[in-house]
């Protein structure tokens, strides 16, 4: 005789896109038991093999992994919209650095990464991958919301409030990873900020360290033309090509923006098996320029995507990267056909798990993996008719469709509403900390 | 002895961005009777000079005028999705118009109609600029929502289920026009397709009737470099110039797309005064190009946006197109501070104003207009902190934001629900229409 095994979660969903295989399963379900996926079959088939302690109905909807976020300076949420149209160098140079040598602090990161989060949460991420100063902090706020993280050690050649030197910088990061190794969503990574910030013999401390403790490393890369400019003046050297000769490329290298590539970057960046983190909105709001993405992925390097920090989107809105990816792609190489829905799809879900080396954790919906999943409802007159639920989920729906949010087995995001941060606070702390900023 | 006086309705908003003149008025009122703003002011104020039939708080919102989607062919709305990530050429010919042979009608027409003004609405679109067949089922449609619209009486030089040849499309349009002329939201433009669907002797009746009836003409030009290629192959002249030649170009031109563009169809758009209707998204999915609009708004052109039909964007949301208008212009002329947020909200609203001819009787906040105002909620975690809110407005907030939206004072969406549409029966009807066409 055959009994009906006891899982902790059912839920039946019109349709799932698991990534892996791609394409649309219509009405089937998934069980989750001890925080994972364990099987993923036909709602009709479930009740002869499956007793589910809380079932979930999800009619109208559409199930899909987590959000990667795999760039983000989380608690820049803070200066959302403080500098806008102005390009990057001023940008920097005259509205954020200076806003961040007076306010950036254990409090200032705590508030901004939790609203981060907070924001990221409803908005169908579940994972990010974050680079910013007093990673303890962030790491605090993450674990509060009970989302996934990779947080960066960040690493600069100069001197901030959070650190004076290289050395500084590395042992606090170690201290922050060293009190957070039992949390069990969040990870660390090494995170010089640049290749023009942190000198050879920084980076090389920080190849040692990665190779020692098997580490990513994180990195903005190519970012402007003027970035890649004076490094080929000062070196004759490009900026990849420098990362490489230090030893820094490789497959945990997450290297984001990539914008101004030539052919022997792109090169080393595959032969190395190299993660790329596309921001486009951050790319066309600083006009930094367009990253050859498509080409990128043809040559097999793997693609993930990005918001980039609130300061400089000024969404942390997956959806919204998506869409625009895929437009700019197919406008930049004047081909319709470029970066197709289910390809950016798979950007921002496995391709950002692959970037973070969390491929066999996260990033699809594969029995064995964590059940970090999303419930996108398409049945408003802002999404309907439907002939092809992933050309939706890319080319329609934005993240006020996500109504559902699970982490790990543990509903984040109940019918809109978080269940892991008090949203009122949240936004009490941003109006306190604009006050201060203004 | 001072006696308030009395009037319809009184929004008392946390900001109020009237486009003209440019910025933001903070804790101001709109008062507005009989359909008509009648006065902006101080809300401290408000009390001593007017009661209110009905008074309205919106102390977390912005409050602007109602946004013009200067070109769309509305009911396309029900094959939204239909072929994604394909060409334009493929993509009209392999997809669109074989099913628009089979399926378009009166009733694909009113039901379309009525599911994309349910749409727009609730994104805080107040007036659409339309072109597509059967125009009195368009006008039907509009009039029932609500809605202000400019509708196109189309016309093309070749046959389809609507029309045998151009003589009959105009017969058709002029009969639409009648029968609605006393339809005090509705106004009715020419609209022949483009240049390489209309031959010059279809034109030159077009330019006639346009003068005679004081009529917009609103058309398609220089979309494709096929298009603009072709032309010139044949004839020598670009599309402008043919335009310009037979009569059609001036200040009640409203020329769509525009994305291939020489210097003298610039200086002739310019010199005749002519409106340009960016569709970025548009223009990005089916990798059509890049239109110049930074370089047409320098020239002094009247620039509008429009979200195209909803099988090529996949959204009628002009917040999005606000967004990504701003974030292509500044990539494409790599400068961070090309088309800030005033410039593009403008756009959106009294650009589109005065593209449809409008711009005494919409597009901005300003007594003796037609009260169309939409409000729009700031206070959420996915908006705050925020430190100018015309900034916001484009960088942040989406048509979600939007909770409200009066036309000629009447309060057409209702804190996120429609007054004038019965949604789920639109809804609906589109899950029937998808039966059929799929």
């Amino acid at each position: 005789m055959h009994t009906p095994k006891p899982v902790a979660l059912v839920i039946d969903a019109r349709y799932i896109v698991p990534i892996e295989p791609a394409g649309t399963l219509v009405d089937h379900s998934l069980v989750i038991d001890d925080g994972r996926i364990i099987a993923l079959a036909p709602t009709a088939s479930i009740e002869r093999d499956y007793v589910a302690q809380v079932r979930v109905a999800l009619p109208t909807h559409a199930l899909i992994p987590g959000l990667v976020n795999a760039h983000t300076h989380a608690a820049m949420v803070l200066m959302r919209g403080i500098a806008d149209d102005v390009p990057l160098k001023p940008w920097l140079e005259d509205h954020i650095w200076p806003r961040e040598g007076r306010h950036v602090s254990p409090e200032f990161v705590a508030d901004g990464t939790l609203h981060a989060a907070a924001e990221m949460l409803k908005g169908g991420i579940t994972c990010a991958n974050d680079m910013y100063f007093y990673p303890d902090a962030a790491a605090h706020a993450y674990e509060a919301a009970g989302m996934r993280a990779l947080i960066g050690m960040p690493v600069l050649d100069f001197p901030t409030p959070y650190a004076s030197d290289a050395d500084v910088y590395l042992a606090k990061g170690f201290a922050a990873r060293d009190a957070f190794k039992h949390s069990p969503r969040l990870a660390f990574a090494l995170a010089p900020h640049a290749p023009y910030t942190v000198a050879d013999e920084t980076w090389r401390k920080i190849v040692m360290y990665a190779r020692q403790l098997d580490l990513p490393i994180h990195t903005h890369i190519a970012e402007t033309k003027t970035e890649v400019d004076n490094a080929r003046a000062a070196s004759g050297e490009s900026p990849v090509l420098r990362l490489d000769r230090l030893g820094a490329t490789g497959p945990s290298f997450i290297g984001v923006h990539a914008v101004h590539l030539q052919p022997p970057d792109i090169e080393t960046l595959a032969t190395q098996q190299c993660n790329v983190v596309h921001c486009p909105v951050s790319n066309m709001k600083l006009a930094s320029g367009i990253a050859p993405v498509a080409a990128l992925a043809a040559r097999g390097i793997n693609v993930a995507l990005g918001t980039d920090g609130a300061a400089s989107n000024n969404r942390l809105d997956l959806f919204s990267e998506m869409r625009i990816a895929s437009l700019l792609a197919k406008v930049a190489t004047e081909d319709a056909g470029t970066l197709p829905a289910s390809a950016v799809l798979r950007m921002a879900t496995l391709g950002g798990a692959i970037a973070l080396g969390l491929e066999r954790e996260i990033g699809s919906i594969a029995p064995g993996k964590h059940a970090d999943v999303v419930a996108i409802d398409l049945s408003g007159v802002d999404v309907l008719p439907m002939y092809d639920p992933v050309s939706h989920l890319l080319h329609v729906a934005g993240r006020e469709q996500v109504t559902d949010v699970w982490i790990g087995g543990e509903r984040v995001v109940d019918a809109r509403r978080l269940t892991t941060i008090d949203e009122s606070a949240v936004a009490a702390r941003a109006r306190a900390w604009q006050q201060r900023l203004q």
